[in-house]
């Protein structure tokens, strides 16, 4: 029992009701965010708002509230859910009125809803290179964050089988592109450097922010490269997280990892 | 409001209630079937629930209930919608209990919904060769019908944006894998040819069947040979549908394409 947003009210999440036509449910057609928050203020609301709303155009799917709105609404909610929340905004094509992948002429009811919990805790994680799927990079889903998780699911429950706690995963061309919720910074002999956009890479509003705190470069990855890594981080709008291995090999420390939390204080 | 058939009971779509966090809804986590009725008798049940099954498997969500069961969810539904329907199941991992991707030690509460509509009347389709997205046949998911539909629903949406009804989607090598719901068959010189499931493609259940019935060979499809395609047909396990031109290309009628709907008679 928890309260939650939903197109534009507040109630409690037991009350509320989702239409098992709704397209998020039986097409994965929506987007979402993953917003961190303290004491009911969102972190970097406006770049949030503004990459749903462009994920949300590529799908074609109209926003239904304005951003004045819906951060109204994600306030009112993180500021219940502790000093420090993860508040996650989903927008979907809502209820289908007829069956199958396109009726036309189908009106558009969209679905927007905002679920909010403690902000999780961060630990120092081991990572695999994910063997049982890969990223793909000729698509469009790759760089908007569709509710299209199936791969980094998979990737994850191979993670979990080989008991490490996240995944590395690899695009088709085999280039490291992310992990299975962040974008992902090795430090290897010339620096930093984390993969380019184009490589199936979410364009993380963390990992914008990272790119100029390290003077990281944006460069393609390959997998071989993966094994002569010094150090990695991990990291989304939620918070970074230090790699202590990647397929059991120990990683070192790195000591800029513990001074790049200062990049969730700034409110910009 | 219709009926639907929601965790084994029969209820009125608009009294139905699915759960906000549904990982269905929030992360795609969940597989599907669509099948075709008659008098409420559902063709190729046993291979539907085989390949819900397998899908689930990969995914790790456990079927809550036995094939018995959902049968006769399934044919009540479709008894009551008209001599001919589409029946959609969908099986999901349920409503999460807490945030995350692969929350540990989580309780798995399955959610399982059958939908039914009357069968859609089928035309012969322009389709075009997708630009906009690609099929990742590097994905197990490419191979199971997923909830993950959103790089179909982009080709189709391409589709209707340059005036054709479906599109042929390419995977990452550039070979053809499918249409947007559908199995493809070309007519080449040397006859008909479907490509193999290791390039990106579901394994379709009128898919096996008109691979026997055509004589089909499996085979790579280059996007060039796209070109010089005489005839093609695109089959789902609610009919066959023939193609009459591709990127504007008229194609020649294929005479075998208006007998093979004879393997939608047949209930084995």
């Amino acid at each position: 029992m928890a309260a939650i947003w939903l197109n534009g009210e507040i109630v409690d999440d037991s009350d509320a009701r989702l239409s098992v036509h709704d397209r998020g449910f039986t097409l994965a057609d929506g987007v979402f965010e993953t917003m961190r928050a303290r004491g009911g203020r969102v972190l970097w609301l406006a770049d949030h708002l503004a990459r749903l709303r462009a994920g949300a155009a590529l799908l074609r799917i109209p926003c239904p509230l304005a951003d004045a709105a819906i951060a109204d609404g994600a306030a009112r909610l993180a500021a219940g859910a502790g000093r420090e929340a993860a508040v996650r905004l989903t927008l979907t094509r809502g209820p289908a009125a007829r069956r199958g992948l396109w009726p036309p002429g189908e009106p558009v009811r969209p679905t927007m809803m905002a679920t909010a919990a403690a902000l999780p805790e961060r630990h120092a994680v081991r990572v695999v290179v994910a063997r049982s799927t890969r990223r793909n990079e000729h698509s469009p889903l790759s760089r908007i964050k569709s509710l299209n998780y199936g791969d980094n699911l998979l990737a994850r429950q191979e993670a979990s089988g080989r008991d490490a706690d996240d995944a590395l995963m690899l695009n088709a061309a085999g280039h490291v592109a992310c992990a299975t919720v962040g974008n992902v910074f090795l430090r290897l002999d010339g620096g930093w450097i984390t993969p380019p956009i184009a490589d199936g890479v979410l364009g993380g509003l963390a990992r914008a922010r990272l790119i100029r705190r390290l003077a990281a470069r944006e460069a393609s990855i390959a997998e071989r490269e993966v094994a002569s890594a010094q150090c990695a981080v991990i990291s989304n709008s939620l918070g970074c997280t230090s790699v202590r291995a990647i397929d059991g090999r120990p990683l070192e420390d790195a000591p800029e990892a513990r001074e790049i939390d200062d990049i969730y204080e700034i409110y910009d």
